[in-house]
This record gives structure tokens, C-alpha cells and sequence, in this order.
């Protein structure tokens, strides 16, 4: 697992009030899918997601701990992917759910680190990582 | 405020625990402090620090749907500190701390987002922030 994290994601109750808010701090959305929103920063991305889409998507219980916040592992491949979690685990991890293809085209499980705190392991076919492990929403070129 | 997140700290029960599970996934640390565990990431920090001294840090109830995990926002300067809280508490924010001086040299305050989402703006003294705003453990040169 390289030393890096490709996505923040701040579980929300209001997604537009979400948006407003860093927006009113002055941020600007870089994508145009309707519930989620994404805000490039350098070298990765925070997303603001509907907590409970995210609780149900992470395989967890809400207000068991959780704080409503994940952070996200993008792997280059699906093998990757299954390879991180798997490392993860020996290394003492929580499989929350083993990865599996999602919604919007793409490879996706979590696991839990000794202290609960929830990381997602994904291959998005549709975002790029450059070689010092930077993500951004925008294609190559 | 610009778009950027300086650090994301886990709070965590032992930190000789999570620091192991961490170096098990192949992560090196990037400092020698007591009690602090710093992870240079591609343009920001990941930290690991008692969950216990960051909710007396932050000034808030533990159990009460935080989850632990923090994110900072590294100022330039004291005085971009102080209008970073005031510009977030005028979008909404909740102020958690008003900036102060703190034990290690710095300077810094906390805001909660709608959600109640953690956020410290501080000013460090000792890392570099370039002008992509990047967070450097290293002093630049």
C-alpha cells in the first residue's frame, strides 16, 4: 500500500447545504454528478456524500463510533485493489466488505484500521493517478 | 479559504499500535516526536495523535458523533488563521476553539462543519506550505 490517500469523504444529512457551506468558503465543485459533490485539492479529493449512502455502502452501523468520515485508497487495478485489502488485513485490519464492482463503474471495498476508522480501497477507472500517487478528477492530457 | 486540506489526523487509543499497523502496510514516519506520529503524504500530512488529547484539543465531547478522525487547514500566517475561523463561522461554521498559542509553537483554533465534521486552522511555524499549498514536513531547500 503506497503512502497516500486519494479521497476525504465527509458524510453529510444535507448535501446542498453541504455544498453552500464550502462554497460559501470560497471552494469550487469540480464535477457535475447529481449526490455527490467532489472539490479537486492538490493531489487529491474530498467528496461530500450522504452519510447514509455511505454507511450503507461501507457494510457498517451508524452512530457505533462512527464519525460520518472515510478516507479512500484509490489502486491503479482491481488486483491492487483486492491485493490492498487483503494486506490490510494481515496487517491487522477489519474487512468491512470485501470489493466488489459498484454502481458507477467501478471496484470498491473497505476495511477498518485498529481504531474503527474506515478506509475504502477502490479501482475508478475514470480517475487518474500519476506516478507520485496524485489523483485528480480530470483525465490525462 | 483556499481549496485544501493540510492534515488529516486519527485519533487513536495506543499510538505504538497504530503506528505498527501502519509501517505494516509499508508507511514510513516522517518524524521523531514523542507522542505525534506524522505520515508525509504527495501534499499533505497523515497523523496519528490520542484520540483523547485531540478531543481536549479541539474542545469537544467525546461519544457525541465524533468519530476521531480531524482534518486541518495549515495558514500562512497567525493573522490568515484568525480570518480563516472568522470567514467559516460567517459560512456557518460552529467555532469549537478560538486560535491560540499552542504547546508546540503554533498557533490554532477549531471550526465543526454542518455536520459537525472536525476542522483545526492552524498556523505552523516549522512546515512549508508551497504555493500549490502543498504540507511539507521538510523545511524547504
Amino acid at each position: 500500500m503506497e503512502q497516500r490517500v486519494s479521497l476525504i469523504t465527509l458524510g453529510v444529512k444535507d448535501l446542498d447545504r453541504s455544498l453552500r457551506f464550502y462554497q460559501a468558503l470560497g471552494w469550487k465543485r469540480g464535477n457535475k454528478d447529481a449526490g455527490v459533490v467532489f472539490f479537486q485539492l492538490p493531489g487529491f479529493i474530498l467528496a461530500l456524500w450522504s452519510r447514509a449512502a455511505l454507511v450503507e455502502d461501507a457494510g457498517i452501523a451508524d452512530g457505533n463510533g462512527f464519525g460520518g468520515m472515510a478516507l479512500a485508497y484509490n489502486a491503479r487495478s482491481r488486483g491492487e485493489a483486492d491485493a490492498t485489502l487483503n494486506e490490510a488485513v494481515t496487517a491487522g485490519a477489519r474487512l468491512l466488505k470485501a470489493a466488489q464492482e459498484t454502481p458507477w463503474g467501478g471496484y470498491s471495498g473497505y476495511f477498518a484500521d485498529p481504531d474503527g476508522h474506515v478506509w475504502e480501497v477502490a479501482h475508478n477507472p475514470g480517475w487518474t493517478i500519476d506516478a507520485a500517487g496524485r489523483v485528480s478528477l480530470m483525465p490525462p492530457g
